[in-house]
C-alpha cells in the first residue's frame, strides 16, 4: 500500500536513503533450488555503478551487495531473500543549502508537502541511488529466468537511443559496440557526437536528457495478465517508477498513432509449427499478453535537474531564493538508466512468468 | 494475481465478455456516506457510448448502468457497490470467420497461446467493451472525490489532441468546444479537418490512431507513493492498460528528453503563503508526488486492427489466409478512449487519496 | 483493502445485502479448460440452503445461482467468473423495530459506529446470506481442485461435532450418516439428542451453539507458504471470517496445549516410499505446510442471537430498551455452518495450489 | 504471494535464517512524524530474548536492533523502516543429525517436501527466531498506535493463562504481577505451581504446552473490515501464523459454544453519552468491527517438539531411525509467546487503524 515493493509472485520491496548506514531489499516468492550468490548479481551492480567515465557522477560507491538470506549452499531456498549494500560514500557535510531550498525538478517540495517532513541528505529515498536495488533484484530475476527457461534462452538487453534531442541511426545498429561505450550505445559513430554534446552541456552548466530503449528477446508467448495486468501495462509502472523518466511507449509507441490500420496491424504467416509476424509494431503485446515477438520497450529520461545554472526557487520559509546544485551529479542520468531498465524489464518478466505458472501451469514455451 | 483488479485502496474489479449475458464491476472501498445512485453513473457511459456520431461504431448500446448493492437510501454504506450492464445488442450471428482466424493486432492469438481456450463472439473479455466499467468506476471515484475535496474542487477532463499524425493547435484550446463536436476536439477547427481525415480513411478501408489529453486540475500537493507506487507510474499503468493504447506520457513526456536541464526543470516562485511554478514541464509531479500542478497525462492510441482491407493472417490449424473484418467498428477508437483516460485519471486519484488518508491522515488541502 | 476478497492467486470478492436485489460474486484466477457450468455449483448452495428442516430457518429461497461470465462452451476460459443470486423472498415489511434498535451479539452497533450509516434491512452485509456466495466459490475451487489433483483424489468433508455442549461420540463416526440427518452428524445417536436438545431450546425461545469440524483427505504435502501465509494461519482466518465463529483450532488444537512434548509431536514412519505419521496431533500441518496427512479444522460457532427471549439493549438514540428478534432464524446457525467450511477449506486449498504452482512448478503429488 | 509479509496498510516483511548472518524485517507504511528509535523497540526484544530464566533456552542472543532506515531526527519520514538484529551465537557445530533426519512436531519433512531443499541450521528459516522481528515490528506498531490515539490510550497486554494442562486462577488476576514471574503469569500462586511442573517435565525429558492470552484495553469502536479481513479473522491469523500454536478463540471462544443465545449475547445499557455493554463473551468484536470493549484473544501453544526423550521418526533417505533433539530449547515455548501475541495484536490494530483512515477518514475516536 505505501508504495515500496513491486510484483506479485516475483515481489520485491526496497528500503534506505541516499546517505543512511545502507540500502537493500528483499525478494519473496523466488523458487527454490536457483544457484545464486554474489556473483551472479554484481556485475550488474558494477554495470550501474558511477564514476566509471566523465559522464557519470564522479561519487565512488563499490556497492558490494551481500546477501542475507534465502540462499543455501549455492541455492534459493524459497525463503525471502535478503540483499543489503552500506552506504560508504557518506562524507561528511553541510547539507545547508539543500536543506534549506526546494531544488526545481527534485521532489523536495513534494516530499516535505506529503509527509510533513524530508531527509534531504543526497535526497534520502527520492535519490537516484535506491535503483541499485532495482539492479541487484533484476539480477536475481534474470537468474530464476534462466533456470525457468533455460540459460540464456531469453535475453534481456537495453541501450540508449536518444540523446540531447539526438536519435542515433538505427542502421547502424550493434549490440555488442553497447559495452564498448560509456554511453550504452549501439552505434558508435552516434557516441562520438553525444560525447561531444555532453561535454559541452557540462561546461554551459547544464544536462541533457535521453531515450532508453529495452528490449527482450526469446520472451514466450502467453505471459501476461488482461485487463489491468496487461504485460504492457505492467511493463508501463515499472519504468514510469524509474527516478526522473517521463515518458514510456511499447514497439511502435506514439508512432503507432500517425499509422494507418493496414500499415500497424501485424500481419501473419504460417511457419512451420510456428507463427511468424511480418513487423512488430505491437512490440511484442497483444491484447496485453506477450505474442513471442521481442518485447520493446522505450521510455523517455528529463535532463538532470541539478545543474550549476542557477535556478529561481524558493525556500523552506516560502521565501524567493535561487539555487546552484553543486556536486558531483550526472550530466546524463539517462545513460545510468539503461541498465536500470533492463533490471525493470527483467521483475516484470519473472513475476508474470510466476504468475502464468499460478493460474495456467508449467512454463510456456 | 490474475489481473482483472485495479487500485488498492479504491478496488474495484470488473468481469464480463462482449457478448455474454452481461458486464459488471465491484468497487471495494468506497467510504460511506457518499450520495450516490445511477444518475450520477449514467451520463458518463453515455458520454463513452457507441452511435453517437458516424464516427464511431453503429452497435447499439443503450448501456444501463445498475446498482446492485453497496448503496442504501442514496447514500453509499461503505459495503462493496456492485455495478451491472446487461448486453442488448447480441444479434445472433456467425462468428465463423473470427472464431477460426486471429485478426491481425487483435488479441486473439494470444489470449488463445496463453489460456488455450479462447471466447470469440465479439473479441471476448478483450473486448474494448470492458472499458464501460472501466467508466462507471470513475463516475463513482468523481462522486467520491467531489465528496472528500469539495464538488468541482478537482476538475478531470480529457480531450483529444491528434488524429492520424494531425494535431489540434493549441493555441486554439476551448474546453467548452470538447462537448460540441463528436472528437472531443478543444479546438473547433481541427476537428473540422479530423472529419474529413477520417471520413477519408474509412472510405479507404481503413482506420486512424490518435492522441488523447487528460488533465486534472486541483489535484492536491502530496498525493502518490514513492518508490514503486509513484502517482506517475500508477497512472502510466492505468493509461497503458486500455485497449489499443501504446505510449504514455507525464508533462513535456518525451519532449522532456529533448530539453536542457535549465529549460526542463519548473522553477518556482512564492505566491502568498503558497507557490508558483513558472512552467509545467513535470505535468504536475515530482518525484512520484503531486506537487499541486496540473497533472497532465497524454497516451497514444493506435489505429483501429478491425478494418475493410484485407490482411495476411494464419487461422487456427496454422494455415495462411486473410481476413477481412466486417461488421460495426470505430474508424478511430481513440475518440472513445477519451471518457475512458478521464475514468482511469478519476480512479487512480480517489485510490492515491484514500492511501494517502491511510499514511498520513486527513485529506491534503 | 476493504476486506470483501478472499485468496491471492485464486482471489474471490463477494457483494451484496441481504435484501437487496441481487448477491454475487467475481472469482478471479481461475485456470482455462476447468468444466463448469451451474450444475457444478446448485448442489451445494442446496445443501446450505435454508428451510430443508424445522431445525433451520423456513425462509424460502430458491437460490438459483447464475454464471455471468468466465465460461465458454462449459469450460473456464482463465477471466473473471461471476457469479449472481439473485434475491427473492424479500417480503415488504416493516423493519421498524431492527431500524431503530441495536440487537445484541449483532453487528448493528458495529457496523454503525464504523461507517456511520447501516442498511439494517435483514442485516445487510452482515447477514449470513453473504456465505451462500462462499458456497458458490466453494464449488467452483472444488471443480479446480479436481482438475488438477484428479478428479476425487481430494476430499473435503464437514460435520457438526458437538451443540450446545453435547458432543458426538466419535466412536460412531460414520461419514454416510451426516448425509441423512439434519445436522449434518456422523453420528445418528447423537443427531437424535441433539434433535431433542434443539427443540427445548427453540421452544424456550432460545438457541444453541455448536462447533464443526471439517476434513480434507488426499491433501499434497507442500501446500502453505510461511511464515505469515502458513496454510493454519490462512484456514484459521478463513474460518473466522464466517459469521458467528469465535473460535478455530487445527488438529488437536486446543487440547495440544495439555499434552507432553512426547505425546504430541506425531512420530514418523518410512512406509515404501512414503511416509506414515503414528498420530496427527498436527492436523496435517508442520511449519505451515501442509504434510500428506488429513487436514483438520475446527471451529466454534456462538448460539444465534436473534432469539425470542427479550433482551436488554439501546436504540439509535442512545435510550435503554429491550428487544425480541422475532422472524424466521435458524435456532442454531452452526447447522447451516457446515458447508460454509467446507467451502473456505476448498478456497483456501484452490489458492494454496495456485501459489504452490507459482513459486514451485507443476502442483505437488 | 510467497508469504513472508503481513499487513496491508502497515505492512511488514520479515527475512533471514536462525544461523545466517542476520534477520530482519522491513515496515512499509507507517506514518510520518513519529518519534522513534532504537530504544522503542529494544525493551520489546528484552522481553521476549531467551536466557533469562532457567524456563527459557540458555541460548544467548543480545538481538541489539538497528534501525536502517527510514527514520530522521528521531523521527520516522514515511519512507520504508528496515529493521535488522545480527545473528551474534552462531556456534560452529556439527548439524550432522538435524540435516539428516526429520525432527517429529518440526517443519523439517514439509520444507524439503515443498521446496526440495532446506536450511536445516537451527531450523532456518521455521526457527521461532524469526518471532524477534514481530516483537520489532510490534514495537513500531505500539509507537504509531501512541501517536495516533494518544499516549497510553491503548493497552495492549498478555499473559500466560494456562501451561500443562494447569489454568490460573481468574480471580487471582494481577497484571502488575505479570512482570514479576518468569512465566507472564498474572496469579503468583499458579507461577510458583507451574515451576514445579516445568521442572518436572524438563526433568522427565519432556515439554509443556499453554495458552496465551492477550487483551488490548482501549481499542476505538470501528475497527475492522467485513466480511473477510474482520479484525477477529486478522488477529486469527496473526495469531495461528505464530510457530508451534494450534487454535485461536476471541473472548468467550470455544465456550461460546456451550452458551444459549440469551447467555451468550453481550446485553447493552446506554451510560451517558456511550454505550456499555453488561458483558463481553463477544470479546470485543461483532460482525468482524470493534465495539470498543476489551479485546480479548486467546491462543494455544503445542508443547516443545524438541526434547531429550527418543521419538521415532525417519530420516532423508527413508530410513526408520530414532531422535533424540540435545541442545539449549525452551521446556515451554508457550511462555516466550507472550510478547510475540502482544506484537501481533498491535500490528493488527495498528494495521486496521490506517485501513480504517483510508476508507472512513481520521481515526476513530
Amino acid at each position: 500500500m505505501a508504495g515500496n515493493s513491486f510484483g506479485q509472485a516475483f515481489r520485491f520491496t526496497t528500503w534506505g536513503e541516499s546517505h543512511g548506514p545502507a540500502i537493500g531489499c528483499v525478494i519473496d516468492g523466488v523458487p527454490p533450488l536457483i544457484p545464486l550468490s554474489e556473483d551472479d548479481i554484481q556485475p550488474w551492480l558494477d554495470k550501474r555503478r558511477p564514476g566509471q567515465s566523465r559522464y557519470t557522477t564522479q561519487r565512488r560507491e563499490t556497492d558490494r551487495v551481500a546477501i542475507q538470506s534465502g540462499v543455501f549452499e549455492g541455492r534459493s531456498t524459497g525463503t525471502p531473500i535478503s540483499l543489503v549494500i552500506h552506504n560508504e560514500d557518506q562524507r561528511s557535510k553541510d547539507y545547508g543549502e539543500i536543506a534549506e531550498k526546494f531544488r526545481p525538478g527534485h521532489a523536495d517540495y513534494t516530499y516535505l508537502r506529503k509527509y510533513g517532513i524530508r531527509d534531504y541528505r543526497g535526497g534520502g529515498r527520492s535519490s537516484a541511488r535506491e535503483t541499485a536495488m532495482r539492479v541487484a533484484a533484476g539480477a536475481v530475476a534474470r537468474k530464476l529466468l534462466g533456470h525457468l527457461l533455460g540459460e540464456d534462452a531469453l535475453v534481456i538487453r537495453g541501450a540508449l537511443v536518444e540523446m540531447g534531442g539526438r536519435p542515433l541511426e538505427r542502421s547502424r545498429w550493434d549490440w555488442e559496440e553497447v559495452e564498448r561505450n560509456p554511453f550504452f550505445s549501439p552505434d558508435a559513430e552516434t557516441a562520438a557526437r553525444w560525447a561531444k554534446d555532453l561535454d559541452a552541456a557540462r561546461k554551459a552548466g547544464s544536462s541533457l536528457g535521453a531515450i532508453v530503449e529495452v528490449v527482450a528477446q526469446g520472451v514466450p508467448a502467453g505471459l501476461g495478465d488482461p485487463v489491468y495486468d496487461k504485460l504492457d501495462a505492467d511493463l508501463a509502472k515499472a519504468m514510469m517508477s524509474i527516478n526522473a523518466v517521463k515518458g514510456v511507449e511499447i514497439g511502435a509507441g506514439f508512432e503507432a498513432a500517425r499509422l494507418q490500420g493496414q500499415e500497424n496491424a501485424d500481419e501473419m504467416r504460417a511457419a512451420g509449427n510456428a507463427v511468424t509476424f511480418l513487423s512488430n509494431n505491437a512490440g511484442g503485446v497483444l491484447g496485453g499478453i506477450s505474442s513471442g515477438q521481442d518485447l520493446v520497450v522505450r521510455f523517455a529520461v528529463k535532463p538532470t535537474s541539478s545543474i550549476l545554472t542557477p535556478r529561481r526557487t524558493v525556500d523552506r520559509f516560502n521565501r524567493d531564493t535561487e539555487i546552484v546544485t553543486r556536486g558531483r551529479h550526472d550530466p546524463c542520468v539517462g545513460i545510468r538508466a539503461v541498465p536500470v531498465g533492463e533490471a525493470m524489464m527483467a521483475v516484470v518478466l519473472a513475476d508474470h512468468l510466476l504468475r502464468h505458472r499460478a493460474q495456467v501451469g508449467e512454463s510456456p514455451e
